[in-house]
This record gives C-alpha cells, sequence and structure tokens, in this order.
C-alpha cells in the first residue's frame, strides 16, 4: 500500500526527537555487527493498529533485517501473543524499538476501546458509534483507521469533507434556513450538511431546512426521545441521519442506542484511550558476517 | 521565545490534516469580514500546558488578530476560568478553534495528571516522580514540557541525552562491569550512566561498575528496601541516584517513597493521561471595516 | 485568513527554483537602498484569482514592503485595469515578479475561464459546471479555488471527502449493488456515494442501490434524456443527483442543461485553460534613506 | 538517473492533496490483496513527457509492483499507443492513477505543443524556439523537460543561471552601457549578458556594451530586420546570438525565421499548453496469494 | 531582501540540532522574564560575512527583540569592534548565541580569505580568484556570497549555470570537438561552454571547437605560458576566458597573473579556511515588565 | 544502520543546489544509457569519515548501481588507497561526483585533524581531547561523528544533553551556588552539571556546589596547575572532572595533560579543520544493455 506522507513525515519527526545523535547506549556496547532477532508482543489483550506506521519505522532498517507480522490491523491480540518479528543488526532494532512500539501502544490503545464501547451496542447493530476531530494534531490519519480498525466508525475527516453547521455558521449567517441555505449553493455536490440542534425548535427548523444530518447535542433521553419522534413524522424524516452527542457513558450507549439514533459521536475515544501494552524483547543475538565493510 | 521547530512542524502538520481545502462550513456561512471575539476556558479543574503550541497555531492567522492570555503554563485553572481571549476574523478563529483544543487538552491532560502524581508524595519532597520516552512519537518535546508543567520531573529527553543500559546492551557487552567501561570510554563526559537491574546480584555489579544510576526494575517493595541498603552501604553508594520502576500506582508511589527510593519513573504519565477539558466559545461578533479590499 | 500550508511550500518551490542563487542581474546593476513602486495589471480581460499565492509571495518581502490590492479573487478586471501595487526594495520586487504573475497568470486563466463556461448556461441557473481531479499536481488547491472565483462549482476535493465508483470497484465488489452497499457500510456517515454508469441498465442498478448521485458516462444526449427519465420516474429519483460527463463543448452545455442534468464536469476546467495576461511595470525608483545599516 | 529533489516534494505535495486520508471508494469495495493490471495509453497523438515524475510516483508503490515502460520520453505516441503497464495490488493502482495521469498529460502536454511549433520552422534548421521563465511554480524542472522531449529549447532556468538586463536594470544603472559593465563585473565568467531592446538605437547602445545576446522585444518584423542588419554589420556582430520576442503566432514564426533571428523565445509554449490525453485501464484483476499477513 | 530558502533550511536544522528539548541550563537558571542586551564582535581582524544567515537566526526571536547591526557584509572589522548589538529576553540571546556565531565564523572566515588571496594580485587588477563547486553541502548559496563579500569571485553555481566538459565527457563523446557540439546543441544560449585542457594540443582542440572559457589544469607556469601565446593568437583566441586551476598558492598567484591568465579558481578558498573570530558578550541585564502573561 | 534524519535532509539540500535543473555538461555529452565505473581514492594521508552521508548520496542513484567500500569510518587511508568503488549509469555517478566528495572532504579532514591532535598526547592516554558546539550548523552530528571517528572525543552534543553554567547564568542566578541548585532541581537526573570559571574564587565556588564538572577557562599552566590542586583535595574533589579550554595549541597539549587535566575542548577541531584531499577517477567506460526502456 502507499504509506501516507503523514505517516512518513511523523516517522521522520520522531526519529528526530529520539535519534539526533544516535544511540550511544548502544554504540558503545554492542559491536556493530552484532545480529539480533526480536519479538513484539501483546503484554494485554488488545486489538491491534498501527501496523503500517510500524512498518515504516522498520522501513527505515538496514536492507538485510528480516521483517515477519503474524497479525494484521484489526486483529484481536490476547496477552502474550505475538505480533511481528525482526532480525536484523541489533543496534537497529534497539534504536526502533521505542518509537515503533510508541505507535502501537497509542493506536492499539485506541482500537481496543473502540471495540469496548462497539461491544457496549452489540445488539443494536444499527447504530454507529464514531470518533471526532478531537484527535491529535498530526495523528489524524492514524488515530481515524485505529477506530476503524477497533470495528467502531470514522465522523468526517477534517473540515472539508463534511459540512457541520454549529451555533456560530447558524448566528452568522442569520438563522437555521440562511445557513443551509447558503452553504449548500457554496459547497460541492457530494457533501451532506450536518446541522448541530440544542432543542426541538432548532430541529424543527433544521428538518425544514433538508439537513442531511440532524446533530442533537448534549440532549437527555427524552429530548433524545422527542426529537426522533419529531423527525421521523416529518416528510423529510426518512432522509435524515440522525446523531447524538454529548455526555455518553458506557452504560448510556444502549439506552441511546434504544431510541433510535443512527449515530452517537464521541471524542473520548482518540482523546481519552489508554495506551495498550505491547513490549519488545530480544531472542537471539548473534555474529553476522559480513562479505565487505559495511556502512 | 525561540520555538521549537518540532512545535512548527507539528502544526503545519496538524493545518494540512484538518484544513487541507479550507474550511467550507465557515467559509459558505460567514463573511470574510465578519469579527469575531472568542474565549478558550477550562471545562474542568486543569493545569494548564500546551501554550507555546497553541501561541504557534495562533500565529499563523491574519496579523490584525488580537490575542490576551490570562494564564500561563504551570498555571491551575478552576472549571470556568478563561484562557485566553481572541478577537479577529470570525472565520480564522473557527479554523483554528479545533487545532488549538486538540493541542491545550491533551497538554493539559498530561499536565494535570504530573500534579495529581506529585500530590500523593507531598510529604516526601526528596523523591521525584518523572515520565519516559513512551511519548507519542512528534511530541516529546511537547509531552515533555507538560509533564514539568505539572510539578513532576523528566527522564531523559531521547537516546543520547543520557546512557541507560538495559539487558541487551549488558549481553551483548558480555556483563553489566563491560557493558558500563565500554560506554564509558565512548560516551561523552557529560552524561551520567544508568544500568537498569532485576536483582540483587545485578546491583552489586551496577555498584563495583560505578554505575551513576541504578534502576530499580519491577522489583517488590521488599526487594527494593534491600537493593537500597546495599546501595547506601557500599563505598560508591552515595554517589548513586536510584531508581524504581514499574507497577506503580498512586497508592504505592508514597510507599517506595517512604523506602529511600530517589526516582520513580512512570511511562502512563504520557501514554495514559486523559484530555483536559476546555472548549472555546464565540463571544461577540460584528463587522469590521477594511478601508481596501482584503485577501 | 490562515493560508494553507500547501501554498505556502509552494511558494517555497517556486523561489527555490528561480531564486536559488539570488538574482544576479538585478544585484549588479541596482543598488541595494534603491526604492521601487510597481504595479500589476491585467493585459487582458479576466476574472482574478490567485490573491492569496500571490500574498504569500509578497509576504517574503522586506517588512517595509507596502501592499495595496485594487481587486480580489473572483472580480472582474478590464485590460489595462490594476490590480496590486508593490513600494518596496526594487530588487524584492524584481525578483518577485516572475513568481507573482506565474499563479496569477495561471489561476486568473482558469477563473476566466471558468466564468466562460457558467455564461453558456445563464439561462439554466439549476445546472452546476464542476472541475474534476484533473489537477496539476500541488495545485488542487489553488485551482479548486479559481474555479469558484470564475463562478462555476467544485466537485470532490481528493480521495477522500467523496465516493465515487467506477468500473473497476464495480467489477471488483462484484456488482453495484455489492460496491455500494459495501462503501456504505466502511465511509462516514456525511459522504455521498456516487456511481459512474454507462447504459440503462447500470443506471436502474444504482437507483435500485439507492446512490447519491448518478453519473452519465459519455452518453448522448439522446440516452442521457432516457437515463433521467428512467431516474425522476424511480421512487428514490427525487433524491438523486444526476451528473453528466465526456465530451462536452460549450456549444452542447445548454442542450444538456435543457435535458434537465443537475451537474456537469469537465475536465478542461483546470488541464486545459489558457493563462490570463497580467504584467508587472515599475511606475516610480527612487533612493531609500535607511538611518542604520541593513542587511 | 537521480530524480531531481523537487520533483519527489512535487510527488508528496500530489500525495498529500489527493491521498490524505487514503481512497475509502477502494478500500470499500476492493479487498486489501486483489491484484490488477494496468495500462497507460495514449487517447490523442501526442509526444510523452513526464515519465521521471510517473516513476517518482509509481515508486511509492507497494515493492511487489511490476512497471513496463513502452515508450520513452520524447517518443511519438499515436492514439491508441500503450505508455506503461502496472501489475500490483489494484488498490495501489487506483490511487495513483490519477496523480500519475495529471503529470503525464500537462507535460505531453507541453511536449507536443513544442513538437507543434517546432514543426512550423522544420526548412530553418538554424533557428530555436524557446520556453520562457512562464512556467508553474513548482514545476519549472519538469515543465523546461518536457520543452527539450518536444525538440524545442530552453532559455535560461532561473535567474541566476543567465543574465537579462530589462528596462528596470538599465534605468537604475543609468544606461545600457553602464548595466552591462556594472553585471560583468558582478556576475561569473560562464554567464552571457542579454539586453533587452525596444528600438535601433538601444540596440546599438547593446552592441557598443558587446552584449552576448540581444533580445527584439516586441518589434514588427520590419523593424527586427534592420535590427538583425545593424547588428549583424558590427564588429561585435558576429558574435552576438539575436533573439525575438513578443506576438509569436505559428503563422509568425517562419517569417521571422527567414528574417535571421536565431532565438525565438514563446511563454504561451508552457503556460498556455492544452493537456495532452492519456488514461489508465485495468486490465485485468485477480487475487493474490501472500505467504504472510500483509500490511 | 527575500532570504533564500535554502538559508531558512539551514537555520531550521541548526535550530534542532541544537534546541532540539530546549537549554535547561538557561531555563533553569535565568527567569523567563529577565531582558538582556548582548553585542558580538569581532576577535580578529576579519572581513564579515553570514549577516542574511544570522538575521535568519535572529528573526526566529520573540518580536520585541531589538537588532541593530553596525556592520554589513563586505566591512573590514578590525579585532574588538561591534558587529551587532541584540536586546531582548536574554535566554532567546543565549539560545541562538552560538547558531549565531557558528554562521558568521564560517562565513567571515571565507570572507577575510578571499579578501587575502586578492591582495596578492593587487597590482594584476584583470585576473579574477574565483571559488569552486567544493563548497559544504548545503552551504553553497552562503558560501559563494562569502567569496564575493572578501572581494573575490564565484565560478558556476551549480550544475546547470555554467557547462564544464572534462575528461570524462570528451571521452564519453568521442573528443573535444564532439562534445562541445553536442552540449551546444543540447543547453540554453545564455550558458558558456568551458573545456578542461592538460596540454597544449587538447588547448589547439578546444580552440578550435570554440570553447568560451578554456581551462588550463595543473600546468607548469612554463605550459600556461605557451598556452596564453596558443590562444591568443588563435583567430577564436580574442573571445577565449582563460582559467588555470591546479596547485595555486599565495605565492604563486602573482606570477601566474603575470602571465595573462584571466581566472584562476581555488578549492581551497572554500574547503580549506579557518574560521575568523567573534564571539558575544551580554552587556546588560534587568528585569522587562509585562502588562501580560508571556508565553 | 539508520540513517539520521538531518543527515538525509542536508543531502536533499546538496542535491537541491547542484542538481536543481541536472547536469546539461553530462546530460548534453553522454548517452543515457553509458555505463561506468569510478573509484574514489585518497590524495593525501587522511583518517575517513563520512561514509553514511555518501552512502546516502549513492542511495539516491539508480537501483542499478553497485557499492563496494574498501575503507570504513576511522581507517587510516594513505595517499593513493581506494576508499570505494562505483559501478553504474555513468551520468549518475558524474551527478554525485562533488556532492559526495564534498562530504568526504570536510569529515575526513575533521577526522584527521582529531588523530593528530590525540597524537600529541599519546603518552597521556587519562586524558580526553573533545570538540565544542562551534560546528557548522547542520553538520553537528557528522562532524561530532568525524570527531569521534579520528579517536578524539565529543563534548555535550547540544544545549539540552549537558548543563553548561557559564557568566551569564550565574550573574542572572545571583551567583555559581544559587545556579547550581536552580538547574540541578530543573533538569533531568542523567544530566551532569558543568560551571566554567575563571579563577580560583570560583573554582572554590563551583566545589563547594558540588559541580560534576569544573572547566578552567583560559587559564595560564600555572593557575590550571593551582585549581587542580584545590579541586583534588576537596572532600568531593574525587568526583570532578576538571576541563581545560582555551588557547589550546599542539604544543601545549602534552603540558595541559601533564598537569591532570581530564578534558581539552578545542572548537579548532571542528571549525578551522582544513579538507583532506580525495578525489574520483572513472576507471572503465562501456555500453550498458537495457532490455526495456529506462526511465
Amino acid at each position: 500500500m502507499i504509506t501516507p506522507i503523514s505517516v512518513k513525515k511523523l516517522v521522520d519527526l520522531a526519529f528526530q526527537e529520539d535519534l539526533l545523535f544516535g544511540d550511544p547506549s548502544s554504540e558503545g556496547s554492542i559491536p556493530l555487527s552484532t545480529w539480533g532477532t526480536a519479538i513484539i508482543r501483546a503484554k494485554s489483550d488488545l486489538v491491534l493498529s498501527g501496523q503500517e506506521a510500524a512498518q515504516e519505522v522498520f522501513s527505515r532498517f538496514d536492507d538485510i533485517t528480516d521483517i515477519k507480522w503474524f497479525k494484521i490491523d484489526g486483529d484481536t491480540c490476547s496477552k502474550g501473543e505475538h505480533v511481528v518479528q525482526l532480525s536484523g543488526l541489533l543496534r537497529d532494532l534497539l534504536m526502533a524499538e521505542r518509537t515503533a512500539l510508541n505507535f502501537l501502544m497509542r493506536l492499539s490503545g485506541i482500537a481496543t476501546h473502540a471495540k469496548a464501547v462497539m461491544d457496549c451496542i452489540r445488539t443494536y447493530p444499527n447504530m454507529r458509534i464514531t470518533d471526532t476531530r478531537k484527535t491529535m494534531p498530526g495523528w489524524r490519519y492514524l488515530e481515524k483507521k485505529a477506530v476503524r480498525d477497533g470495528g467502531a466508525f470514522n465522523h468526517r475527516f477534517n473540515l472539508s469533507d463534511g459540512i457541520m453547521l454549529k451555533e456560530n455558521h447558524i448566528m452568522a449567517a442569520g438563522g437555521i434556513a440562511k445557513a443551509v441555505e447558503r452553504v449548500r449553493a457554496h459547497t460541492h455536490h457530494l457533501q451532506k450538511i450536518e446541522v448541530e440542534t440544542t432543542n426541538l425548535d432548532e430541529v424543527s427548523q433544521a428538518l425544514e431546512a433538508k439537513a442531511d444530518v440532524i446533530m442533537l447535542d448534549n440532549m437527555s433521553n427524552q429530548m433524545t426521545s422527542e426529537a426522533i419522534t419529531l423527525i421521523r413524522g416529518h416528510s423529510h424524516g426518512p432522509h435524515v441521519t440522525i446523531e447524538a452527542s454529548g455526555n455518553m457513558t458506557l452504560a448510556r450507549l444502549p439506552e441511546v442506542a434504544a431510541l433510535g439514533v443512527d449515530v452517537v459521536s464521541m471524542g473520548a475515544l482518540t482523546h481519552s484511550s489508554i495506551a495498550a501494552d505491547l513490549s519488545m524483547r530480544v531472542t537471539a543475538v548473534g555474529d553476522q558476517i559480513f562479505s565487505q565493510p559495511k556502512v
């Protein structure tokens, strides 16, 4: 696959911050030609994500390195299972260990989190739980993919691949009807328009404006239920996707699903995930014969 | 202050991923010349961090923007307190809102976490709690600073500003004595050498090798205590910094401090912090008169 | 406004290729402190575009430069009208002249082209003419904006802000129904799905699959008309946007509009526009007093 | 060959703008392991250019891709002829299709244009037609090469590889003699000096100043003829290259050649070329067996 | 002036390598708001060069910094003379001190060296001494300018702004005549062609081929003299620039000048210059009142 | 080995400055398919350094190039000895020749210089001679490695991997004791603290403050000797590294070593080294058969 440029740049940044002047601990203690084999494995149950970034890290190794993946993104790994095996110059392996693990731990943490929230609503297969744009600057692509690897869904990728009209846009445009009309005239014809609402009156206005998606922002279950009834009873209603957001807990997710919401968006999926636990262990060390001097 | 290049590059990446084709929601609904004032404030109690990155984000605005900070990095903010006020083109404010908040939320989350762990050991002012190199690739500088903003301490910044000899180095070099000797001959004279140990025998070897720092890795309180006794009773002992790592919980931190450990390093400080809650609200919108056409 | 990073990078590339070793013609003949005023003006009737890129070019000048725009993007300029006036170090003006003009000439050429095609269908205000992804690598943002500046419309910005299922996707997925179903399950809920069709049978399948947009690819007016009848008579039909593409000439555009097509996409808007003619003339040259040595 | 860094950067920009969040149309509908073969071919008669950029695009594919070129830059391709065949992961081929074609279409368009103008003066083998610096920012290297691929010639590459003294330089220096003298003292000894003239008096001054190249700017055929007589009759004349520029049409080119002009420079060669037509078609799709999990 | 992108990139690299994690010595000991004034001055007699790079370094400071230059590039500075004064945040000054000095010391070293070699041939005002392409990778622009600042001259800037045919080109082309003919047909009409020769026979061939510049490579004074006689006696001779290179010492330069050589090129000008001595001293330290919190 | 990103960026800069528009001398005279073999060899006795940078240069060649190193960094090369042999497209070899040599010549020059100073103190194996931060901006990693390749030692790599308190820090903090105390509380526990002293009183204060390293700045041999006596007689003395700096000549080095100094730091090691002499010679040229068109 074609590795996204943003991933290459993040790996460049990572190597610059960690390896700017090499690794004197390894250079001082390990001969250049020492060969090693290492295995990265799960130290807790997890859903794997981050393979593309880790592979980009490994691509910077000496060409003679051999890389064997046992799992791919989206696979469930039980504690102790092997994820990938690397054979190459021992120094290379140790210099890249932390960077590769830092990618895998954060991204697998998100994927594992995503799986946990989807597991809550297993009995409501028609509801999606999505991420938001609350991702780490520089990591948008990787974190959005981790969410999918865990079985949850994405919301829009960035400001230009979906229209979201919030309070400020609506105020500046002079109301929901005006805002939707103006933006529809401006934006391209493959983009849906979502309107954020906080009460039933705004929901009605969004319906009249033929919004494609209506977001129910921070509403109680009671108001959410009334909003859904209002939407589904309207002539435009069947074409509307209903999204709920705000104050979502694992406990509340099935309740909201039962009300008939189509999509719940949760910033915590990315901004408050706990790292998954993975580590690298060197399993063999030996001497490598070089037929000619190596750099 | 001179903003680190890595922060500039991260802001570039962030704008590229979020703003690649602008913000059609705002461009479609808000006139170019509409002026706005917005305030970012804390939505939970937190320790602020990320001001430098946010300021770099704001530096990309139109020059006429006015920025007023009410807090600086390291300040405690109570829920509801104002952090910074921005006055400028409303479109600029909305286009940068998410990126600025994504920096502030993650970094203040780390600073708040750091303060929490330091609060656990308030009565042991001689023990440091430090981060590790388990930081998000690309974010090392910012996350290390967030740890300091929260009152905790840094471990080494990267592979070249401190020597850490682990099992693999020791094996490859043929023992602790050999590894320390070789590395000391190789590395520069302002670097301290830390040796990772897992049992008392290794602690003894590290003492004999005159390691500057001895890490007690994943030891029980009992073994930690014996190691400390061993070290402090040795002639080189007074010059040794004792670091403990592994299985640290908030509850265990004061116990370890009581044993006489100098430093505890915790990867979770950075890899498993929860985002602090901050949001931006537009407080005023109006028209701005331009004396000549604006780009 | 926040200048997109891609525009900054393009200006960097432009300066590197043109100014790598400065401008010896100017450095050799013009004293460093010579002051100049220059005006860029239209040499043919045109619609202006490229102001943002030109402004980024000018932002690299010495700070003392004064820049006054008489027109903004989207304005019509008659032959001879002034676009922007620059006062600063004469060397600066001459070093940046070509780069600024190269941006303005190409982008205004596209905007002028876009206006010309929209003028063809003035009497059909409900039909859009859009660009495609056939833009110059590196120039996607700027060329898409130029199309809007000329009054035409954008198609999707890139591969991830709109779904377009072509022959190859359909074949690989095993038919239109399968392809739409799979992609709908995969992609986010703000994205519309477009299906490319080449005959009425495929149009029917796309209707059954509830495609949001149906593209009639390279169809005759006759077949286009039949496809529209088929679509508008179907229960899902009112929700479909109908796009036509292929073999579009200025003469044919009103015919297609009369048939009831919603959108016509034309690659030529960007890949085969002729540069608009603009030039820069120095209108005053004089000496500038510096109170202290200048770099 | 060593691919210029500017080409690598342009490909980076192109992938960032088109592939920032991958290709959900392909990812949703085509299995990761599906193999494909595709052929890029000419859809109109053209002169090929852009192979180096296309090859750089293909170099980002998975290593297993097989690339076979049937034509090289400068080759004439008749409508329907195959240019290059690609075998690899179908997703890779589809993700890169548009970027590769966008390079080939623009650059082959320029090469085809260059061939057309050279064909006009086939019977005057001693006259060169050259491009100018009116190239797309970021594309200077590629467009200059396309001009050569089409059989036409380059003018100077940038501001530092040839001296060109225009009206402003001459005014600032106090006349042609002064300007040439100063610049000759300043610049390196492998650079020729060209002087732009608009009347016979300036031509005389340029001759006296021993300019290496004299440009006759926007002169009529009559004045061009007189200028040539003046130059060739002067003692320095035999060492002067005579360049004409301005208002050149295909019809006028042979007239100017007949007058004895050495070089005609035409901005339109690059700024107003029409894209050549090329397209990619997938010719085979199948499953590829992987012995181990692939990223 | 427009700072070249390559200089900006070099400053970025410099700050990354020196300031990746800030300056803990200053951050630990100096309060953020401490104000300072510092002066950079010459510690040996020198010719100044590097102002543009130093200014780019200073441009990264906090905006409140005040910068006053007492000298400009090309000025002679006696030991002890002040070059530039900086007033700003003391931390900023100390963080940038080394980087600014490293630029100024190397570049002023080259300029001082250049002046020394030109002083050797003061009585031969018609001979130029030039640099070569033996410059530090990344520093070509800056080192070429330093040579000019010292009063010496540049040879070609890079591979594309001057043709130089060496032994390998000549062999591959099948002789000097063939090589010159082919290259003249290939390259643009503002480029001169230089031929490297090692004996009188090759000089004759170069003359016949009408080379613009003939390089006498590693010839004795005797052979140099014969070559000059041969060239000047040939009908094409008056149009030839004669360059000598190889084994040039300060003592030999006037001898070669006396023979009538036009240009001597010396790699040592850039690859073996000794750094000029400059240092920065803080002259005042005080507290700065900030009306609001500073980043 | 993992090539540092800074080296890749420097090679990018080098190719951009030298090869921006290719190599018309070679392109004009040498057919694309001409094959060549070339050897880089020492033209003076030297210690090799720069292999990593040269290898990065060669990595940009066409894949078919064959590279064979006869020496590695740190090896001594006598005049005439072969360093590396390259077989590939002749144009590739000639285009990269100068860039590769520019790296090898400067870095081998530093390594050779480093060996010379270490040879001066062969009989004092306990004294180190180190570099400083006076390296060429952008070249810190490479120059520091060259110093080690020559057998000398490194001082700190940058501002954040070692604490150095100079006059300004001490003044701002209010004395040596205060400065050391504050910095020790601020910085991480693997960093040593060095204090710069200029007289015996300051040495005493540094001792009391328990500085890890005491620098004797610009002291005479007499004062150096007294300072050493003072330090070694103090209870903290045995733990102190004593560094001397300033006015070091080859003649003085053994004197200082005899006094018992541990470390001498010399800026001249990097800022005033003379380039080592290496050159490339093409040893074979021939035609290469390509089974299909090549880019």
